[in-house]
């Protein structure tokens, strides 16, 4: 029941400048409504729908930018991993080690993970996936905990499969992951996908519908959602992945105060 | 962007004394906390999965009910209508006209009501089927335009079919209706049902989420509805319809204030 | 395990000459393969997307037209009831009286129904909705049988909601409906409706994937469907209503001697 | 339009003797039918629902099991690939190298495979993702022709979310796929899988519905599928991963007999 926390920052890492200014900015803004801030950022795209689609710098030169944005700014960071022997390396620079939704079954990348980032002290953050009920996640978390019993694990609902190119949220599944003793994020920006759907491309990229996001965000954080997860751009268009579900930076500050409200609403009531 | 609307009371009308008692607290909380109410209540259940399930009181002896609750505490009346030749009977003492939501395409339903409640001044509250993209509801409001031009249409989501046996809300269908320039509810109630799965009676009844009801509610309104329907008890689990889904009269002051200071945040924000 | 059953002929009746041309072809092509056939038209569409849609001669014009079909071709006749107060006069003409999907669940309507095609000594054709899981047909089936208990209940698979705008068949409810110890048939015209997405009408009636519907037939005689139901037209795209999935006259004798022997082999196998 | 591909086996390796008796088995019935046989079973199971499931024996042990059940028994092996750097020596030994279908939109593990198996003369059989629509795997096959231009791919229907915990075949995808220019195989064993819903293990590991195995098969065949991929065990209840959808060994002969002639039918028809 403590304040929403807030992860947010890019979709994809482009060049440091551009992580700076989006991290500093969210720094502030969350600085003065008194929320915890994570950055985030992927260093890889590894699940893109064209082999075309800009991935991001890699693991090394994107793993030294985001340590130069934890130093600089001083925020923790969220990004995510892909491979089992990538654990280690993201977990030294990561403090929320961030399991993607299609990989969230692997065994061998859910252990790894979770013994790196226990090791390194951080916590792990798991997207639900798409083709998983919200109660199934106890697996993910019983795996977890079997080798790494002292690891924090926090949930991150982000739309499930409905029907074809289309995501849902089950705004009772928030509820469904806390009866498992975990706090519980919303990924609004994913959630709002349109898998296979994008127009501009035929197809050959995922579509989304960015005036969405800040309606599940309030939508979710009314229905109990710990935290947010939200992603920005200083030029959305121009964003070099997701576009259609990135949110102009300009807006954060008027949408993260009001979900702090609604938070602080339905946590006293 | 006017005060979140209250449309609630009983699932089914039972005996009146039940009615004026949910009517009345029902009415003074919301006088208190500055909402425009509606009493809801059926005179008969349709489409109950057995045939042996209570019906309510039918229609004549439900509208005279819902008549008494009417003059005597002076609230509005919303009840819904299942066939054609009801239509004329029923908009005269509902304010509130209802269309089910398996029936939101027949025709000849649609046009009747339509026609009965614009002749009567009141309103017609359109549930939206489970089987219908938001956006779609489109064409109701046609049918409605073209023998009703100036009849008030609002519409209600009361969740999508997801799989077998289970419901789901698409929160943003809400913004998707209020596309088409109609206010949207909620119907918090229904929309947590779990569709031929009630346990205590091996399917032959529907069963509910109790604990699901203000999560949707909230939900929804920090998403963007206009108003709440709602179905409350003095007894829910001795509710003679719908039990499992029914809230207890004694929770509804505090509910709907929480619902009332969302609305205010996200219609202010 | 008997022979494939065939319902087929027109979505809606034009002319009783269309009728009488589509009907005797169908007619004689069953007699050529040594399957039963009922000849099946709607007298009136009821739950059309747009209130300007083509709706069907009406009750008595439509009931004429059947007995004309009847008495000239010598075949038994399949058309849907409704409202309840049709029940008596079609099922006069009707030897399978069919129950709406949308309206399966309306407990009024299928007391009606079951009790006067009982009387009339005719059979009872019921439309899965789309909203209901395989399993839950029984209580229909109760239903039908607390009012009619010798009345002989065929389920019909038509599709299933899935996400929006589209329709999924799942061949494994034909054998859950099986196990209610009722036949079961394969609506396979309706279940490629795409439903509010005609793109030659912007969503004002329902679209159809025709090359789909042979298909769907064929699956579903695989998984153990026992009679199939198609509707056919001498120029499908002119067909008044439902064109998108309307099969050529033509195709037919192909079509159902494929079935046919998908039939004889699933049965003997 | 050639004869039926029948690709079948274990679900996972256990001991080589099984191996063997089920692939010989499978080798025999399919010659005496004239239908093309792989031998297909995995050496490891990276995905499942607990840590504590049976894995299998890993990708040494495994891959010198699949060597021996190909030389000794003369058949073509498929086995699935879990990460980019197994790939080469899987393609070694499998004639079909398999991508699962959790995985198939990972960009580094399709174009090590895709280039592994091109280069080892193999094809790669494609399990389209439960969260995919039938049209979208033109991605897939796009990234495979940017790598690997000469490599064959076939795609596999395994079943779509429908809800939780259920999965659904599209009959329509199979021809969806089919108009993307490759051949479309139905995986009938994992396409009956309840995700997460073992009642043997309280959900701890995905239950399934084995005598819908043969219906699933029969109905894809018919929709016109080219080649079925089925699991089968000498005793079901004992395999040792996903027992509740695997076949009897004894109950091959009598199914692929009756697929093989629903071929026939519907490629003659």
């Amino acid at each position: 029941d403590g304040p929403l926390a807030v992860i947010a920052g890019l979709n994809v890492l482009e060049d440091v400048g551009l992580a700076l200014e989006v991290g500093s900015e969210l720094k502030r803004i969350c600085s003065d409504l008194g929320l915890p801030y994570v950055f985030k950022a992927s260093f890889d795209k590894a699940n893109r729908s064209s082999i075309t689609s800009y991935r991001g710098p890699g693991l090394d030169k994107g793993l030294g930018m985001l340590a130069r944005v934890k130093s600089e700014l001083g925020v923790p960071i969220c990004t995510d991993v892909h491979e089992a022997n990538q654990s280690e390396r993201v977990a030294e620079i990561a403090d929320l080690v961030q399991l993607p939704a299609f990989l969230c079954r692997q065994t061998d990348l859910v252990v790894a993970m979770a013994e790196a980032t226990q090791a390194a002290g951080g916590l792990l953050h798991v997207k639900k996936a798409q083709f998983l009920a919200p109660r199934d996640v106890k697996n993910i978390i019983s795996k977890v905990g079997e080798v790494a019993p002292d690891l924090g694990v926090i949930m991150c609902e982000r739309g499930t499969s409905f029907g074809y190119n289309n995501l849902i949220v089950d705004m009772l599944g928030i509820g469904a992951m806390h009866d498992l003793d975990v706090p519980v994020t919303i990924d609004a920006t994913h959630a709002v996908q349109l898998p296979g759907a994008d127009p501009r491309t035929a197809g050959a990229s995922t579509g989304g519908r960015r005036e969405g996001v800040p309606i599940i965000a309030k939508s979710a954080v009314a229905a109990g959602a710990d935290g947010v997860f939200l992603e920005f751009h200083t030029d959305p268009d121009a964003a070099l992945c997701d576009a259609p579900s990135c949110l102009p930076l300009t807006g954060a500050a008027d949408l993260l105060k009001t979900l702090k409200l609604i938070r602080e609403l339905v946590t006293t009531g």
